[in-house]
């Protein structure tokens, strides 16, 4: 990462998550808090920063200054989907803290999630007080509607997956098209409809976010099984406990022999000990599926930089920063 | 009520039912079917007769088509709710039949209900092939996002409630607003998107449908208590087993004796025998509890008339239809 990426990442996530904390007010206190409690733990912010560095890219400051509802909107609407995944992964640490529902308890959990989710799209009303106009409104709420339609969708595949041992890449790349590219397709997409009116420009940006997106899940699948849990806050081989069907295993599962077929598939979606899962991690890279997952990904990110440099623009600052997150999210360590 | 009501009442859910049949297509299977579960299983469409009507008073024929995906997304809306808080309630039965986290499982039910939140603003894209614009839908989707915030602050004042005592009558009247209140002001303004562009008309729209819908609410607490189950499709006495602070409970709280007031509590918020809910269901009865509530339900019930009396309308049967439905909410036994 450049100083200058680093730099910028930073200032986005402060001024997405200051104006969430000033904007976003609910009621009781215990549904405020709970909604709130994975939001304060931290996080990249990189869906917002994706909205804010399109909308300048294309329109500068101003773009940026309408955009940020919008921004905070994708993150709202992120936080929302990353309660309700844990309650459905019974998953009991995110961002180095207690999930939600471990936290607040299930009923609160769930209220949470549903509450962000509607935030995620009233909190675009304040796009009227910035520059936007109801038709923006229109557009931008039917990208993240859109979006969000998918990202349930695709978490649906997810869990169908776990019990499914017939699941090709095909099926992984849609899979985690819904749930994870989807919410960044519609990031980009939503930087665009704070900048302009131009559905060619909107929809090559939702290329460039599919593109990065589903290589951010490639790679956090990656991150899963090698990744230092101090760095990514989550417990290492969870995915391997319960069972997900990753491009690593997909892979690995067509390479190896029925005995070491068996073994693997005698450790996927069990409880055992890390060991077992250490060898697995093993025979992934044996297998060449690292490698292959790793190449996939990288792959992806050069396509989303090549679009952004065929785009017209008028801050190039924010291209090359645009730029530099398609690398970091293959490249990434957290 | 009237024969005609009736009648249009069918014709309306029979509408919107087909439409969400044909236009709601989610995927995988398992959460496409737990996301219709509860809607295949039956249920008034009271919130899409009010879109429907409140756009045809106002526009006519040509209204009602523009208002059909704005009917079938609060419709859409208020399933996600009822399969959400049925889980938050360990609610069994719905409609007569198993609700959605017993049919599915909790897992199943948590991302259903999320499914039709997303598809109930996603469904408004219809709109645009019906006469609606861009910015008729950033301000329907509006309307149903601070509705969906509201609905979600009220099932947390509703949950947090259970657990005091010192709820008052403002405090029930406030949750029961956001909780029911709030989506159904919310349909009746969705109809007046549909039909014009007049914030005035439309803030008198909401008023009506803000009013019916905290006096439907009252309704419903009633025939939680003293309704027939086999009518109600809910089992009898629920809301006291889960130590709902209904104003029924609030008001014979107030009334009776410290003795009495004792015995309430001990049966509140517990499973007890059948015979000590039904000495409390007779005591709210002697209190005056049962005709207060009834009465503060018939007074919301006509100033809601009155609002519409005062409009300028083009339909006068839709009008008529919709003063017929101020009337069945508070007079239904089901």
């Amino acid at each position: 990462m450049s100083e200058r990426f680093e730099r910028l990442l930073d200032i986005y996530a402060k001024t997405v998550t200051d104006y969430i904390f000033r904007m976003v007010k609910g009621r009781p206190e215990t549904l405020h808090k709970a909604s709130l409690h994975l939001i304060k733990a931290g996080g990249k912010r990189l869906r917002p920063f994706i909205v804010l560095a399109t909308a300048r890219m294309l329109s500068g400051a101003s773009g940026e200054a309408r955009a940020l509802p919008l921004a905070a909107a994708v993150e709202l609407f992120h936080n929302f989907t990353l309660i309700h995944d844990d309650i459905i992964d019974k998953d009991e640490f995110r961002r180095g803290v207690q999930t939600t529902h471990i936290a607040y308890g299930l009923e609160w959990a769930l209220l949470a999630g549903d509450f962000l989710f509607a935030e995620s799209l009233r909190i675009m009303e304040d796009g009227l007080e910035r520059g936007l106009g109801y038709e923006d409104l229109g557009r931008a709420m039917l990208i993240l509607s859109r979006a969000a339609k998918r990202v349930s969708e695709g978490q649906g595949y997810d869990m169908q997956f776990e019990k499914r041992w017939d699941v090709d890449t095909n099926d992984y790349l849609e899979m985690i098209y819904l749930k994870t590219g989807a919410l960044i397709e519609a990031s980009a997409m939503l930087g665009g409809v704070a900048a302009l009116e131009d559905d060619e420009v909107i929809n090559l940006l939702g290329e460039y976010g599919r593109l990065i997106g589903i290589a951010f899940q490639i790679k956090d699948d990656i991150l899963g099984i090698y990744g230092d849990p101090v760095k990514t806050g989550k417990p290492i081989y969870s995915d391997l406990r319960q069972g997900k069907k990753t491009i690593l295993i997909i892979y690995t599962l067509n390479k190896v022999d029925e005995n070491m077929k068996e073994k693997v598939k005698n450790v996927m979606g069990r409880k055992v000990d890390e060991d077992k899962y250490r060898e697995v991690a093993e025979l992934i890279k044996e297998s060449g599926a690292l490698k292959y997952a790793e190449d996939m990904a990288y792959n992806m990110s050069r396509r989303a930089l090549r679009i952004l440099d065929g785009l017209d623009v008028v801050d190039d600052e924010a291209r090359e920063a645009l730029k530099e997150l398609a690398l970091f999210v293959v490249e990434r360590d957290h």
